[in-house]
């Protein structure tokens, strides 16, 4: 990646893609490129790091261990506490899904 | 603001529009409209927290004290260290830019 987010997207589509853009003590910035890929059954991530996240382009469904689901289209940001079980339940297959998210501590 | 950042953006084009995001003791994210604003002429953004910030919509050049101009537009980003100094010399005046800004602590 240059420094355009929306460029050099990467070519292997059979994986989701993360890079790191800032990475400091207490903040991490990361670029991830979804192209269908999803959370696997079951799974939950639960960080140890607050995250707020955002869609760039494309499609990507967040759903909570609560039941709760938020699909995120270009523009839409959410927060995810520390230790809020959730997982990507959905990305779109028509298109790269670009995601920004930044973990924190307090 | 709802939680998408291409939308409500605010009425009033006479002045630069700050919204906090995230406020915690090591970051905080901003959604920063500008309507063709710049700094002041002489004015230097000298600041405590390193930044990274990009641009969803428009345009807006960062200059830097040592004479470094970027020019970014939708989709790039720049990281500007602590005690950098800095000011905005150019936004577009034919459509809002819209900035994200993250501020962080070592």
């Amino acid at each position: 990646m240059n420094n355009n987010l929306f460029s050099a997207l990467p070519n292997d589509k059979s994986k989701e893609h993360i890079e790191d853009l800032i990475t400091s003590k207490n903040v991490r910035i990361e670029r991830i490129v979804s192209y269908g890929q999803t959370s696997d059954d079951a799974f939950w991530y639960d960080q140890e790091e607050h995250e707020w996240v955002m869609v760039l382009s494309g499609s990507g469904t967040v759903e909570f261990s609560n039941g709760q689901k938020y699909t995120l289209e270009q523009g839409d940001f959410l927060t995810i506490p520390a230790h809020t079980q959730h997982r990507v339940s959905h990305t779109s297959t028509e298109q790269a899904t670009i995601w920004l998210a930044v973990f924190y501590n307090d």
